[in-house]
């Protein structure tokens, strides 16, 4: 297994030295790429990698990443120039996030169960609300105007959706769709005839049909009624961190962009970001980096060590260490150590 | 006083009757104009209001609304048909949206208290991704495109930001700017610029800039953290969802879309919708509608009232009756008789 490690900027590193602690303890052989590509790149090459970038990725079986993002680099630089140009140029169309809160951690909701936390959201990861198509006219003039357009194909839908649908029925047989199609007037109408069609390949799927803001209380109010929720890019960017706080915080939270049957590496990180208020401090949670390794082994056809690694990292949640961010007072590197020992025990 | 009562579709009426109940216990000779707009008039006539209804508002104070939506009306003719196309057209610029949980109303979040949910939330209400712009090509060929396009203008950008400033340099001077500006390319960071340009003109408020998906997060783990929030049109619906959650549900959340200066009735509603599902049970909660009574009160430059009716209701949620979406198993009518006593006490 040839993997591509993207610690990025901020606490990106910091959780990826435990996140690659972690694997190298499974002894599954694999061969480490490190890029240094990021926000010091930058300030290096004044871009966020290499232009070959792309193609040395494609050469891997996956990409494990940290975080990118920092005070100094202009957000569209940063973001557009590492995170979502791989997710576009590689067409890792689907982004599979698992929300459940896990035994030991406190979750904020008053009086619920932890398996009351228990979902998996697939999001549409290319295109939609970020296909960075627009422009803006009389710019300093006074009289401005700014147009951002959502882009939605047929291709890109369906191909998304169809995953939802079959994630459904592995599971509960319940697609919660999510959209705003009441105030949209051609994109989600659109989404939504094409989930009608693909659900007729899955008559055993019944599709609830939510709005997102409808969707984004019931996530609060009532978070075990939800199972497998279809989402666009940007629906399922805010959905997921609802799902992320629910699940103890954006540190527990873990995603696979992933393109099904597409022959590219697919790329496993944690859903928080870099972090650089708590940057260099060493108390970065490590669970969302070792959970997305966790998947990545899963995808890799390692099922076993996926699993081995899950159970530790479990273990660890119930019995401690944890980082403060959950309640406890641990580093993040002693939160590490203790997914390995345990992965030994 | 004249106000035009839209009852509107589902429980839409049965709030309104509790809503106009208090007012009227007020008597402060409010001059009631019903309009039998929504989705039985469209039923009737296949439109959701008459050709002529955007002037009949023109001639009154103020909107009271209940709720629209029908499981048989398209939500494309039911909302732009009625509620968006009032916004648009009577330009009620700003949607205002207190969130607070009041005594007596348990919220879901584990060891809160509850004055740690006090928020406002200045939506915009006129553009952006409820500009209605876009189209579809290809429609039917199996290679559709559809495009739906955000479309932000300076001028409405700056007046409901500038509004947004105002209100929190009169509470505690930190306005949360909420956007998604690192996947947006020409919306936000148009946005953004207005922002930082109106800024300049209250010096003594600090800028909080969140991303949408952080913010979210944020609200559910520590809402207590903030205060004012300004934000786009979709991203207030999602955020005033959020914390309506947080408020107890949303039959607690009321609203106000507002034309400040612009001598067009406002219009007051609940932020939730007609609930076909509990609608004709009774069992619908009238504190969202009757804070919105409050809310036209104090805009109508009836003060004393507004505050009398908010103190009622207060008692009312601190000692019962309660709805049963809040922990009671009261009626509506009873929850609004209560505050009717506690007018009188
Ligand atoms: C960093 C940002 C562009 C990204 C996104 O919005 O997709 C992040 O929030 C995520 O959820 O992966
Ligand atoms: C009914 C719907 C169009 C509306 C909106 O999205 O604005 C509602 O959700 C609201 O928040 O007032």
């Amino acid at each position: 297994m040839n993997v591509v490690l993207l610690p990025g900027d901020g606490v990106g590193p910091e959780v990826m030295a435990e996140a690659r602690k972690a694997l190298d303890a499974l002894e599954l052989g694999i061969a480490w790429t490190d890029v240094p590509w990021g926000s010091a790149w930058w300030a290096e090459h004044g871009t966020m990698m290499p232009a070959d970038a792309i193609d040395v990725l494609r050469g891997h079986d996956a990409i494990l990443m940290g975080a990118v993002g920092d005070p100094a680099v202009p957000d569209d630089e940063a973001l557009w120039g590492l995170i979502l140009k791989i997710r576009q140029e590689l067409d890792l169309w689907v982004n599979v996030r698992p929300a459940r809160l896990l035994e030991g951690i406190p979750g904020p909701l008053a009086g619920r169960a932890p398996h009351d936390v228990d979902m998996v959201f697939v999001r549409e990861n290319s295109e939609g609300e970020y296909a960075g198509v627009g422009g803006r006219v009389h710019r300093g003039f006074g009289h401005d105007v700014a147009i951002e357009s959502s882009v939605f194909t047929r291709r890109g839908c369906e191909r998304v959706i169809r995953y939802a649908f079959g994630m459904a029925s592995a599971r509960k047989g319940v697609l919660v769709n999510a959209t705003k199609s009441n105030a949209s007037r051609f994109g989600f109408p659109f989404w939504d005839e094409i989930v009608a069609e693909v659900g007729a390949e899955f008559p055993g799927v019944v599709v609830d049909r939510m709005l997102v803001d409808a969707l984004s209380a019931r996530l609060i109010r009532d978070p075990g009624s939800v199972d497998v929720v279809v989402a666009s890019n940007l629906f399922g960017d805010i959905l997921t961190d609802i799902a992320a706080a629910l699940q103890g915080g954006m540190g527990m939270a873990a995603s696979a962009n992933l393109s099904p049957g597409g022959g590219v590496p697919a790329l496993f990180e944690p859903v928080h970001g870099s972090a650089p208020d708590i940057a260099g401090r060493g108390i970065a949670n490590p669970v969302g980096a070792i959970w997305s390794a966790a998947l990545m082994l899963e995808q890799l056809g390692a099922g076993e060590g996926s699993r081995r690694l899950m159970d530790a990292l479990e273990t660890v949640c119930r019995r401690g260490p944890r980082t403060r961010d959950v309640g406890g007072t641990a580093t993040t590197a002693e939160v590490g150590d203790a997914v390995v020992a345990a992965l030994a025990a």
